[in-house]
């Protein structure tokens, strides 16, 4: 879990604040019917295809919900996964094993979607020299897990946080040329003003902008909603030092021409913003059941 | 708000988390650039059709940022919107806007996502004597919000904790009969051991075991992933005062067929685990800026 | 510890609170007197008659004060005992010994007094067919503790939350009758609104109003402070697959009589409102004591 | 609310706990009921006769669960209260009151419990120069509020930490015994380790030990479960600048008895482990409903 | 305070961990001395030479103790202040004046050391083109605040956390190249996996691996401990695009002699690690005092 | 660590806080660099000469970041250290280490600072009669394990909260004198109301007030800033039960003069409040890396 950019604190307080609004009081269910003393075993059942993230995750959660329970990771996160794999087993008590259930799913499920979806980009762009990015576009309180299951699926993580990158977006330059600024004033204010260690990136609509932007000495240009077509017409204008950035509205149907327009990055907010969840179950095996 | 199930101290928790996760350090961007002093007002901008949800969770973040901003939410939770709506209008210092503007758009897209899908669900199912329930497939950390927007949407709420309600599902059931139980005994244990005030439902897979489930006793009877006919069949079998639920597989091409065979509740996890967030952007307003 | 129905991490956040706020900046007794690496065993004794509950409660607090403390739990949660009995030793540094001594015993002695005056109720109601249970009164910050030593006492959970339970009380009724709606009027409501899974309860004062609440279909009807013979009225009244709970003013010296008049339930606020701790208290054994 | 020593932070934090224990996900009986906009006006009913403490307490619970609810607080704490006393009115959103309520009403019961029991120790030990003090033994979490009830009460507050006091107790003195020291030996090391501004308080079983004490410099002298008689007699052979304890086994009934022989300090673990809460209850006041 | 780059939240988190270590339990001595109703008005008095940071810091301290005290900041930060100047000034309750007063002064004059040392070393490199930065040497739990006040100093902020950008120090040459990678490559992996929109900087000892560091493509090199001789012999080498970084042992003494070498940054840790707090008291008024 | 008074969820608390603060979103350089799976050893290097504080700290920071890393501490904290010592040695994966680096090194070279500032003021008053103790003025947040580097260098600790000692300042007297009481009033007044097991302290300016306090019964008189002279008229005139506290303007050149005046205790906030922070560093060992 080393691309989990994280201590294991901030994981467990993550897992933590995800079992409390689970559990809470406890599993009713579980109390009125099965044994305490009941030991068994399960797994975890794939029932897509894609890409598996978040299995060491899973196994902090059960942990976490009873130390005593014994949990084999079976396959490695990036793996890719077909209905049917066992991505885990667990042994010991079973009221431990249900009380962890939903909280693993739903986390297993949502990396693992995103972590699909984002593989899925990285195959349509495959050969070409450009990288999928991931954006700030993700679920509070999930975003450390999230761009964790963009790079296991490929992808490349964009800014954490508002403090991790110089990013002039169509709302700064609203403002700035209100105040009576020019794009090339804007850059060099930027560029005059940033924390040693990053770079300017600005947003630009149309590819006379990006090209201003360039000569102002910007050191990334997004392009923000355009066509293909100008697209190409700007990665044809600006020098190779200065990156281009795609970005908006860009799909599994577009992202493939969109590559193809020579830009270095596309970011898509909906790896994380729109996830479809992976479906994966937890599945108690009978004869496995004592009770010592 | 008062749908919001919760005292405003668990949702300032919620709303601390998910800013603390963006812009710990704070913006670089608006730093290096905006005035310090810069006042203007802004307008969150719909660029979609559907269901808002999360106004009031929008100013509270505006708020959390900055008390000195001020918001007028201009459309209530649960009202029809469409792409060029203005949800609301905030006045104030330009770079706490910023600060809290991704924050802002994160819930409000996803919670408006929510409530959106959610109201499909009812439109294909009007006049039809059923409810469109969640399940607890919601994203770690934000299962109140989640649960919040799908009542939004005029759906209903499952669950919230393992110890809202007795569920025996599949698992309960390995477990138990493997300890040689029959559905019979394991309806009347629960009905037995059930905290006073829970009913109890248990998770069938045939219409047979439907039968079986409701002369044992069960109030509510899930069918997991039965077709229509089945479903029908077993409408037909149970008596009136015994709820049924279908669960598993339905979706907005085929939920007006599951209505139409009479179930009380239709659950369906994507609501929240597989979530389409409404497109929502912040809109700066030039003519208003200025340095006082 | 089964019935203690939460995961790991909420019991460890109670103890942390209960240990900041006893010994925040130590021992200062200890540091003045006592040698850092002297090593030793203590007994937790019994100096009462009851019933234990805590014992693994107790374990958690000396470990989490000192992961190298050897605990061992002599007597399980839920066994009957007497002045004189040893419930764990503990062996290891003095000094952690005595960090943690006042927290295991205050957590000891209040839940061990809850269990045993359970128990009491318990005994006074033997071969009835009725359920002792508590109530929301519980001290701020301990429910889930208090509620599993009423567990461990033999009684039974009412609602841990707001949310577990449709409990239609007198505040409702004043608020509901003001606005011009009968009791059928409300129950018939409640049933519609509620959340699926959860029964309905109503709280009335005269058997002409727990006529009317079973008529009009509650699932469970609240007997409020009424004397025996007008419980037993109701009870003669209302048809058995509607639960009778009987509640207030509820003693020890009354409980039978109360449960004699064929009631299902019978709460009581003082299980966890008005606790006598029972007596408990750390002794170290001086023959094992040394400095390695 | 002066005398309750902390911060506004430190009693945010302890009623957001009990908030989030008990509303969690909402209250699902007024959700189901009470339409959102009802306004209205309940009071805080006293329901017997004691002390009052917590109305300041209480305050914050209504506004941390819904800040536009008016709260009046009629009856200072630390005032007699009778049966019918009105100890504050809350007018505003009547969801919003019943949410508070149970919490409002746990503390408020609990604290005033503790104020009118410690106030009766005052009573009794009247016109003797003898001060009540509580001890550490409270309820893990709620220190600071039970110590403020004490203090409400009439009493003194002993130790908050363990870090406030030397305080050799029973087990101190086996351990050091055990390597050899003699009480003399004991109490000459606690007084050069002690912290500055810490006094030294021994706990001794016999009159020859307090008299061994006092000689060997004790500021404080804890006589452990004596007679009277032997409080006398101790009281009788020590010095007036040294200050004597009585503690261990102390009740209504023999206060007066032990205050008597002339000990100075009177400490109490039952006036905080053994809580009996006052009747104090909430009433919704129907002719002030209205919706808006 | 708008250099302050964080939310309210995150500042009163850092307030809440001071008083809570500060004042738990209470001031014991304004409890047993100062009458609770006491109003009066206190200075926050400026006794050395200096920049001022902090102030808005202190209101909000004063603020979170008492929300009723008024607090008026005179001076704001950045200014000049010498002694004898009045920073502030506070009316109200006097108990709450002094529970806020240590946690104040221990801000006030931790943030003003700071901001007076940074302004030094300003002073010493003024009109050279060259930026004073501070490191990741920071206080554990104060790198918000103690940024905060480096830029009030007239300081650039480097890295805030090690997400914040690309920093090959000598233990990552040291491992890569023990791995076999030349300085070349070690650069050039680094420029192809860094996240987009950070620069690429590394940390050399000889003005031959700067040179090696250029040619292969550092956007921003360190010296690490070289001399004012060696500084000059790089930046003569190195291309302008390439900014230049002097670290280690730079003092007020050496910094002038440094920043002439030409290099563009230099980066001092002890402006965070080595504060010399800045002399500052709070004193009461006297005149002002009143029981109202 | 046993002089450590705290539990270890206390210092996990404070590591969190700190590491959560320095790695929030991981090492980007690390990770674009450093082979997840590299195995190494690195050193801890002491680069200056001192006494060691911190070592057991350090050991929790490397297990918090990463459970599986293995720490040898070397050298106890209370040792004295010399340049090229090594106090510690980690061995596990290569970024791991690199995680917790810059956190361990910031609380070592600090903690190791106070204690080292500490010892310099015990050797210069050795042989004389004296304590040199801490203050209240230390970094926010971290007074427990700055208290703790203080003992470790051989002071005394003085007040860790404003509940922990009865200390009349400046300000008391300031308000006090306002409401017309003398100080011997004031000193009696703080006698009678003091909690049991608290002496009385009193701040003087002069040596008059020093003996009027003393007549009054003060147990501790504070000479605020007095030169040694005045220090020991004032030590002439005091019965020898009255402990005097020098404090103010007391630095390494002139402690032995004031120690020799004959005061019992000195109090030096610079102990805290302007750390000079240890040079420390960590050394990975290049032989010693591989990829199992």
């Amino acid at each position: 879990m080393n691309k989990l950019q994280s201590s294991e604190a901030q994981i467990d307080h993550i897992i933590d604040l995800a079992l409390a609004e689970d559990i809470s009081h406890g599993d009713v269910t579980s109390a009125a019917l099965i044994p305490a003393k009941l030991q068994g075993k399960a797994s975890i059942l794939i029932k897509a295809e894609g890409i598996l993230a978040g299995g060491e995750v899973a196994r902090k959660v059960f942990l976490r919900v009873d130390p005593s329970l014994k949990v084999k990771v079976l396959i490695k996160d990036g793996a890719r996964i077909k209905s049917g794999d066992i991505a885990a087993t667990i042994t010991g008590t079973v009221i431990s094993i249900f009380k962890a259930e939903r909280v693993v799913l739903n986390l297993l499920s949502r990396l693992s979607g995103i972590a699909s979806e984002t593989a899925q980009y990285i195959t349509k762009t495959q050969g070409l020299n450009v990288k999928i990015t991931d954006t700030r576009k993700t679920t509070p309180g999930l975003r450390l897990l999230e761009k964790y299951a963009v790079s296991i699926g490929g992808g490349q993580n964009h800014r954490f946080h508002l403090g991790d990158g110089i990013l002039i977006k169509d709302n700064h330059l609203v403002a700035l040329r209100a105040l009576g600024m020019s794009l090339k004033d804007i850059i060099a204010k930027a560029k005059q003003n940033a924390p040693q260690g990053l770079k300017v990136e600005v947003e630009v609509d149309t590819p006379q902008e990006a090209r201003e932007a360039a000569a102002a000495g910007a050191d990334i240009i997004m392009l923000d909603n355009m066509s293909p077509d100008e697209m190409r017409h700007v990665t044809g204008l600006i020098p190779g030092r200065v990156k281009i950035e795609a970005s908006g509205g860009i799909t599994l149907a577009n992202v493939q021409a969109v590559a193809e327009t020579g830009v270095d990055l596309i970011s898509i907010g909906a790896l994380t913003h729109s996830v479809k969840a992976m479906d994966i179950s937890l599945e108690l095996e009978p004869q496995t059941l004592k009770i010592p």
